[in-house]
């Protein structure tokens, strides 16, 4: 019994090492076209700001640890050109066949800027690799850009727009839609606008950019440019193997990670999984669902029998020291999934005035029918991962605004208010309902 | 329709203002024997500390402000000396009667020191009350102690202790169980010691004190007194006027918390309520729990029909800047309960190394039998709070550890590891089961 894992990072090496843990004798390969595997993704933007100043510091692990410590054979540079399910092998560029038995495909996703001339100039970057930050290191300090247009507000692109603020640069971030960071929600876009503009940093939206030239974008003038319009799954491969394509764009998975032919499963970036508040597929591809969905897809490629329950589609970034963090649905996403949306937003005080409180918003959303929470988003310095993580952990109970105000919140002075900011917020979306 | 509330602090003017808030023309008095009202008593070891300058800062509401913008009648120095349910009227000292219709008891509770002889010399403070803090911080102005010795480790005693430390006191915490904080789990406890040593207080857990005397308690020298050494529920008026007490000692209340007598509720320190772990009342003091039911019982008071869901003894509390917290059950007290409790503790960094990421220690329990999640404890200094709050809000939801271990919480590098601390401890916990 072999099983082959296509993709290296992180949904693909969770995948192999849980199998290695449900059965210790099975034949594991890893194929990973690029030359590292197992590197931090969202650390890139800290490498580019000199934060981190080793990029060895974001490589998890080695193929070395790999076969050594667990027994998985892990291949750099080897990139499968096709699948063949009725034979059961995978083709290597260079002809090299790999059998396998059970099949994980964990191609993740990839850079996607659709009819932008001029993006392959040398001063347009991508930033999804080591490398890709590693040459815009170079690139900083050997040219000495002063002025960057960062292309895309999503998390990539806010976080670079940061890193390279604080390297001295003059930046501004343009995206095409109306919202940043792919979630539907005007207030939410706002505070990220505040904040960015409070540092220097100009956001335009609605900035639709067609062309790259050698000293401007869209107008605005610049020396550097950090490409991180959107990104889309790698499904190729499957495709072309006859894998059906979910309606997201993304490889179809059941509850089991298990894709449309018997014996293959898909996790990470390139597949779709099932949305906790919306019932349905969605494609958020995003680090911890990459390694959830990998562990899962790889206990049941090794004979397991495990469920992934889905995806409140939580996320959190830091802008200048501001926590921006969101779970589950907006109030215009849950009104298009046909949801009748009530919300509540509040400011209020994160601690007590005298452990220098600042002030942090939370908004909830609820259905009107139900009382049930769909989601909500939280603003501020401290607590705002802890915060935004109630809320999701609240998505994945379906708990209701009656529930959620009663929740047993932690309180001392050093760490809240006596009335969490969460609690606030639920007590103003009751009145509402 | 006149509505009475015994007690001024938390409870009583949640109580009052949510009543309020359902009925605009009701008629509401708030008789609290104390002379101020709405203090946050959690402050305390703050004020104690001198963060707090002013005892000011810790007073959230005057009378007036409840007079003029609630319409709502607060009297101070306004002690209730007995109920008669019968007459449906409260005696005051003094002599003056005040009528009800429907009332609602907040006394509170007080603080315990049964059988210490000396209790009463000049050196020997509580630390419950505005007026406590007051006097030992002139104590320690006027008399300049060097030595305290803390009797009690509860929350008040262990803040307290850090608070005399910070000025500059030789302070050690006896207490007369083998756990600190009443929680029946050595590793906690052991924690907490070590936290505490390291800072230069001396924990003695086991240590029985009957006398203090002038320079010495238990054979610790020492020229100031902490009595932080428990608390009990003020019952007595409740019971002299038949109210069922429950077996906890406090007054047995329902889920919409009206006590044996229809028409009176009760709620706060004075109160239990039901632990939604065990299903069974418990007692707990805390004054998230007394705004919370102060609110349920103030809405049912003035004609509202809401129900209180219960506590999960959510806790935490901060011991030389990190953070120890806990809610549910500790596997003694599960087993105590008649679980079958599995536990896994884990330590892991609560994020990347290029954050300063420090170790945060994470244990959870659950029950072999169902694989409910029964509790869970954090230590840590980043993100303690919010990671026992998702430990809360699972409880409230009955979730258990396989679905715990799917919450699709929040990453990026500034706030968390890939995998937070609370997977990492529900994948090992998931093993054990």
């Amino acid at each position: 019994m072999a099983l082959v894992v296509i993709g290296g990072v992180a949904a693909g090496l969770s995948a192999a090492a849980r199998a290695r843990r449900i059965d210790p004798r099975l034949e594991i390969v890893v194929l990973e076209q690029g030359p590292v595997i197992s590197y931090g993704a969202c650390g890139l933007p800290y490498l580019l700001e000199g934060r981190v100043r080793d990029p060895r510091q974001l490589i998890v692990y080695t193929p070395e640890y790999f076969r050594k410590e667990r027994n998985i054979e892990v291949r750099t540079g080897a990139r499968v050109i096709g699948i063949s399910h009725p034979r059961r092998e995978v083709t290597l560029h260079g002809g090299e066949r790999v059998r396998y038995e059970r099949l994980v495909i964990a191609t993740g996703a990839r850079s996607f800027a659709p009819r932008i001339a001029g993006a392959d100039r040398s001063h347009v970057f991508a930033l999804r690799t080591l490398d890709d930050a590693q040459r815009i290191r170079a690139f900083l300090g050997e040219r000495r850009p002063r002025r960057a247009a960062v292309i895309g507000a999503g998390y990539i692109g806010l976080e670079a727009a940061d890193a390279l603020r604080r390297n001295g640069l003059d930046v501004t971030v343009l995206e095409r839609s109306a919202n940043v960071l792919l979630r539907e929600d005007p207030h939410f876009t706002a505070a990220v606008r505040a904040q960015l503009h409070q540092h220097g940093v100009e956001l335009r939206t609605g900035a639709e950019v067609t062309a790259i030239e050698a000293g401007q974008v869209a107008g605005v003038p610049c020396d550097l440019v950090i490409l991180a319009a959107g990104v889309k799954p790698n499904t190729e491969l499957a495709a072309e193997a006859g894998i059906e394509i979910g309606r997201s764009g993304a490889i179809r998975a059941d509850d089991r990670l298990e894709t449309s032919l018997r014996g293959v499963y898909a996790a990470g970036d390139c597949a779709e999984v099932c949305h906790l508040v919306t019932g349905r597929p969605a494609w958020i591809p995003l680090g911890t669902t990459a390694n959830k969905t990998g562990r899962v897809a790889g206990a049941n490629a090794a004979g397991g029998r495990e469920r992934f329950a889905g995806i409140a589609g939580t996320s959190i970034l830091a802008i200048f020291g501001m926590g921006f963090a969101s779970t589950g649905l907006s109030v215009a996403q849950a009104r298009a999934e046909g949801f009748s949306p009530v919300a509540a937003r509040i400011e209020a005080l994160d601690r007590p005035r005298y452990f220098r409180g600042k002030t942090a918003t939370v908004e909830l959303v609820a259905d009107r029918a139900t009382g049930r929470l769909l989601g909500g988003s939280v603003i501020g310095e401290e607590g705002t991962a802890g915060r935004v993580n109630v809320i999701a952990a609240a998505l994945h109970s379906r708990l209701r605004v009656e529930d959620f105000e009663q929740l047993d919140l932690a309180y001392s002075p050093p760490f809240s208010p006596v009335w969490d900011p969460l609690l606030i917020a639920a007590q103003q979306l009751a009145k509402e309902l």
